[in-house]
């Protein structure tokens, strides 16, 4: 398999993760979100979002949206498990997965601060970014109970969406003392292999 | 159960739609968000997020974030199902799903255009609104394969998301003549009981 994404891309670093999790070898593309690298035409006939990750399978089949490719792994390879099996216990991690990955990413990606930086300028892009991920995280933190990941004994989902969000809090210097829970499940997740290899500075495009 | 919802509140919507299709019967506790009533403290308390839509159980348990709660509904009443059989096909739709959950609405969403208005003021929080909805309508636009549903002769996910993003994008004066594919899924839609009983103007609490 062929992960399309980027170094720093905080839903490609959660596909990466889940691949090491899942314990599925993988090659990696890298995208540069910089140099606007997915807004190449031939790339947005292949993805018309114009964004990574995306996940391309031995036959060229390509899969995009993390959440969805996340969900694609769970339902092809159960083991590990990233969701608990009763289904009210996956629908409390799904929905503290979502608070991450519908109503604070996609609200600070790079695609937004530009519209936010053309309105308003550099500064307020920035504090945008880190009010954003501020009211993301507060809300994360009072939805997991860490024991010692986010929902339990075994990393799963909720741990795979928020560690990569601390990427970007500190990226926009968001004080992260008042989300201990949450720093408590990034240092069970630190000693974690799959979390190891999937960090940023562990990529072949890095520093990008 | 209860939804705990607001007419025009395009997540609450969804999950009118998935209550409908499964034949559950529910029970709705409207929450006026243009008052702010999601900000009251013993909302907050309920859900840190401070959000609707939000399912309560027979014994109080609180489901949030629709599209988990959607998935809970199709794993609790598997009949008539919101996604196909084959993990692929289950990608790609809920790839489809997530353009409009993730990257659409809650950048469009009236928390986020408060803050736009905030920093550039009401005329630009209303382009900033159709021009999101528009990006992420013209992606799903490419994504789907209508036949007469988004992905199929049966409605699931993909369309449960995008009937109601439509009521936005007509809101925010959006030219829809550039989504043929996705009107003629809102056509199909139109005609099943499920949606007709979902849209704002049928709920208790209309016009709101």
């Amino acid at each position: 398999m062929i992960l399309h994404g980027y170094c720093r891309s905080t839903a490609s670093w959660r596909v990466r993760i889940g691949l090491h999790m899942k314990g599925l070898p993988f090659t990696t593309v890298a995208h540069d979100l910089r140099t606007g690298a997915t807004h190449r035409p031939e790339w947005v006939v292949r993805n018309p979002q114009a964004m990574v990750p995306a996940l391309e399978l031995a036959d060229g089949t390509l899969l995009t949206q993390s959440l969805a490719i996340l969900e694609w792994l769970e339902e092809s390879v159960p083991e590990p498990p990233f969701l608990p099996g009763d289904p009210l216990a996956r629908a409390r991690v799904r929905a503290a997965a979502l608070v991450i990955a519908a109503d604070t990413h996609p609200i600070q990606n790079l695609r937004i601060l530009k519209r936010v930086e053309a309105l308003a300028g550099a500064d307020a892009a920035r504090h945008w970014a880190a009010q954003v991920i501020a009211d993301g995280l507060g809300a994360f933190e009072r939805l997991i109970d860490p024991a010692p990941f986010a929902f339990g004994e075994t990393p799963g989902l909720a741990d795979i969406l928020v560690v990569p969000m601390l990427g970007n809090a500190r990226r926009f210097g968001v004080d992260l003392s008042a989300f201990p829970r949450i720093l408590s499940v990034e240092a069970a997740c630190s000693g974690l292999p799959a979390f190891q290899a999937s960090r940023p500075e562990a990529q072949p495009d890095f520093p990008g």
